[in-house]
């Protein structure tokens, strides 16, 4: 019945033949590995102006110079990793390309700043969408963290069906989200156009709170960086494109950075242009659809395609996270259940892996997850960093054709994704980015801690100069209680494996003894019978002594323990008989040279 | 560290030859299997006054007849029950001799209604005791549930150290609270005999809401008939007092039956003559004591005694349940794991299997039991009635000296309870009583279907005409998934235990399959190596098939499939294996004739 609900939720297995056809094209891959950085549009220019009108309206100007840095910075960042694409078409996320080129540690930081950076996004991206939704139907606040629990149990069951298959259901959602912010932006460019009316600039409305700095600027900026994490999503995935890989993924990567850039710089020249105000309980795309499209279905429309975007940015991690965890799991730094495809040739331990943490910590969080922001845009900018200084010591050390040209750019990139990550964990440290400089580190001495047991673990397995152990005439013990067809069986079993059989039992009660000893001449006069003495009346014990009084004098590498058990044919048969079989197993286990076999004997009622 | 803080908690264990020193004098046995009685007269006085104000204040004065109705009705039930435990010395609950005499169904009747009487009775007392105790301190009303599972887990502890102990434990609080009431009583008959001042009748105060009934008085009777709940108890365990065991049983019920019969009538009167009004907020115990002794210390030793009183009442059902459930075992009617001794020579199974329901109930009923009152007491009586039944058909089949004298006393008692249950199933059916009988059926079908298994169970096992199976060159399969010092070991122990062994390996990675199959020529050259095709990944699938196809060409009985499994060092180790054997071992369950051995290969780090 499991298995049957598994096959409706996931649909049917895939043989690994049809990998292939798992391949994405470069529309639905658009939908999959862009949604989280399409999405931050809908908060970013308004973040940088949360922080400039803290310095009063004035300042408000400086609006349109920090999002064109911001462009910039995408251009750079994209261009930077399109190289990366097509150095690495086998997958080159930050962790591949610095492991290869700067060494382990700085691939492990990478990889952990990434793990980190998808796990929060999850997290907050959910939040963000389930504030969305509760905004619009406040009886769902009370039950948010469980609306934010089905989120994610939505998204892991979508991605557990497969890549392509996610594709196909999250594409619709992305494209209406784009479609939607070229008809605000366009309906707002072409207002301007033709001189129709702006608000006026609303100066008595407020005034500076606080200076205007460079430390507030840099604090602006750094708020808008937001838009770029998830940017490095293509170039984890590129083998989950369609051939040619690098190609397609080149595009999907430039395609994105096209709409990044474009939908960011018109947003905030409009926000500007219409001189408009983060307010509390109105965002500035509501307020600027509102004004161009008027208070319609278009504004709605506009409304719920955000909504649904900042929920899918989630999605985007459902494909980075469970990739780069599998590729450390094979790299042996995570366990390698991480690194084995499931059923729907995805990394299914990885997805669920995913989800279990998102769900920590929106239950930690009570569903309020801002504070968790500065962590992952810091670890986001210093895997960037990692990641363009392992090209541009690729480039160095290849001297392909145009090297020292790709170098340079690669060079620019890691320069200012560097000043990034120095801007925003220096303006948002007491904010939560000093937990990067706790959580890393831990999540990197993992890594090597799980490595070290997998390397530890060859060397003790290795079969160099091993022996295989003499079993000889090994003894086997028959654990007995009273005899009837179980105990039976399981001594032809015994007698089966080993020329070598004593039969054990507990003296409990004199009167049944002495009728197991009477039944034991009939049944196996041919094997000797001990009766240990139990004063306290428990099992366990005398029969560990024993076990441990006999391993001294074998001389077999091995010694069996058999146990003669019943199966129930109803497990609540199982209710009704003592569990003792599964406590003498369990104490065995951690002794060695011992080998504990359960004879099964199955009943029919 | 488990099993030294169980010491501390519990005691030494004690062997099976210390039995007979942990036996029970008059003294400690009066304290643990009275309580329970001796509680209800901290509240069945006030009962009946409750029910009949509501009458009008004429009506109290019928208080004085009903209180002598109820002690009659003590010295019947007891002198019953003094007959039963000198004909059956070795413990005659109910349930044993109503089986007895009557047949298996009334005996199990009787044994369903007393459990289910001992759990509720632990339930509601202990919410009256936490009840007691959240008046005096109301803080803790918030958590008064967390209170009950406290004072349950105090009460299991200190039956799990062993009857004797419990006894030294309990015995100080019972004579106490026996001091306090024959203070009061005594303290309130000086002052009447002295003619001291006693409070007018407060007509005025209130009149009769209702009129004085026939049915009225029968239920202020019924409600003073709790007071003969856990009279049987010491018929049921005359095992635990010291030799000559029937005799002391004997004399602490005729003991029992006077404190108990003196302390009620006693307060009754003194009530009566008191003209003491039920009074929401105070008891009539409280008020008498505050009326006759002042209200300074002794007052207060009174009350205290009182509250420890009502919440060892539960104690009692802590000797009687187990013991009765330990019948119900060893007859099969209930898991036989209730039928053997802890390591403190008490039924330890039983003892936590009641604490378990009681807390149970207490959360269910989010600590406010009294819901449960007329369930309780119907049970009581019903067992009540089975018992003097089953003992009149004793009489009269047995006929031994006396026998018509002896037989004409049950007759009464069984005719006199069967009269309570009557009206107390009457007046209380919709109060709850109707659900005796739902309850009572289902645990008796209950005990049927355990009985029935046990007994199939019986012939399933028998030996007669059984051959042991056949072995033979019995079929041995190794699964592997590499090689290594596990796997190399695992095979020489197949080797050794047949000489018809094969290795199975699922295809996951071509590379590693091929790797394999060079290893293998070099380390198991005699062994055929079987690669099973697995196209949608999965590893448990394969192999089923492969056993399930091998099983129909063998002829043995058994096929053996061995696990190489390497056991880490330290638990977290396990996190980072997969638990495939695990899987394939639940899987095998379930498959009759398989035998599946993991063969352990200890780590060192």
């Amino acid at each position: 019945m499991i298995y049957a609900l598994k096959r409706v939720l996931l649909g049917n297995p895939l043989t690994t033949a049809q990998a292939r056809y798992e391949r994405l094209a470069k529309i639905p891959a658009l939908a999959i590995f862009c949604s989280d950085a399409l999405s931050s549009v809908a908060y970013g220019p308004e973040e940088i102006r949360i922080f400039l009108a803290l310095a009063g309206a004035a300042a408000l100007s400086l609006s349109i110079p920090i999002a064109l840095a911001i462009t910039i910075l995408i251009a750079i960042v994209s261009t930077s990793y399109w190289q990366t694409i097509h150095a690495y078409p086998s997958g080159g996320g930050a962790y591949t390309v610095a492991r290869e080129n700067l060494g382990t540690l700085p691939g492990l930081v990478a990889g952990a700043s990434l793990l980190v950076g998808y796990v929060l996004t999850v997290a907050v991206s959910v939040a963000a969408g389930v504030a969305a939704i509760t905004s619009a139907f406040p009886r769902l606040y009370p039950s948010r963290v469980w609306v934010g629990i089905l989120c994610v149990t939505l998204l892991s069951i979508a991605n557990l069906r497969g890549i392509r298959e996610t594709g196909r259901i999250f594409a619709v959602p992305t494209y209406w989200f784009i479609a939607s912010m070229a008809l605000a932006i366009g309906a707002g460019l072409f207002h301007l156009w033709r001189g129709g009316p702006v608000p006026d600039v609303p100066a008595a409305e407020f005034s500076a709170v606080v200076p205007l700095t460079t430390f507030l600027v840099l604090r602006a900026f750094s708020a808008g960086c937001t838009a770029l994490t998830g940017i490095e999503a293509v170039a984890n995935c590129v083998q989950a494109f369609k051939p040619p890989e690098a190609r397609n993924a080149g595009i999907t990567l430039i395609w994105m950075a096209v709409l990044l850039g474009s939908m960011f710089m018109g947003l905030s020249f409009l926000s500007d242009s219409f001189h408009l105000l983060p307010r509390e309980g109105e965002t500035l795309v509501s307020q600027l659809a509102g004004k161009v499209l008027g208070r319609g279905p278009l504004y709605l429309m506009v409304q719920a395609s955000t909504m649904v975007i900042l929920l899918l940015a989630a999605n985007t991690c459902y494909a980075g996270f469970p990739m780069l965890a599998s590729l450390l799991a094979k790299d042996q730094f995570l366990p390698r259940q991480l690194a084995s495809l499931g059923d729907r040739l995805v990394y299914s331990n990885g997805i669920l892996f995913l989800s279990g943490l998102s769900i920590f910590l929106l239950v930690a969080f009570q569903g309020d997850t801002h504070a968790l922001l500065p962590l992952y845009a810091l670890g986001v900018f210093l895997s960037f960093t990692l990641s363009q200084l392992g090209m541009v010591r690729r480039w160095a050390r290849h001297r392909g054709r145009h090297w020292f040209h790709h170098a340079a750019i690669n060079t620019i990139g890691a320069s200012v994704t560097a000043v990034v990550m120095g801007v925003v964990g220096t303006t948002r440290f007491t904010e939560g980015a000093w937990m990067v400089v706790v959580v890393i580190p831990v999540l990197v001495l993992g890594f090597l801690r799980v490595r070290r047991h997998y390397v530890e673990l060859g060397r003790q397995l290795s079969l160099d100069g091993f022996a295989p152990p003499k079993l000889g005439r090994h003894p086997v013990v028959v654990l007995v209680a009273g005899i009837h067809r179980g105990v039976v069986t399981a001594l032809a079993y015994a007698k089966a494996i080993s020329p070598n059989v004593t039969g054990i039992t507990v003296d409990l009660d004199p009167t049944a003894t002495s009728r197991l000893r009477m039944q034991w001449q009939e049944w196996a006069p041919d094997i000797p019978l001990v009766v240990l003495d139990s004063p306290y009346r428990s099992v366990l014990g005398p029969i560990l002594h024993y076990i441990d009084q006999m391993e001294k004098q074998q001389d077999s590498a091995y010694m069996t323990i058999i146990l003669p058990e019943f199966i129930p044919a109803k497990w609540w048969q199982h209710l009704l008989h003592n569990q003792t079989a599964l406590l003498i197993k369990g104490a065995l286990l951690f002794r060695r040279g011992k080998v504990a076999i359960s004879i099964p004997y199955h009943l029919d009622q």
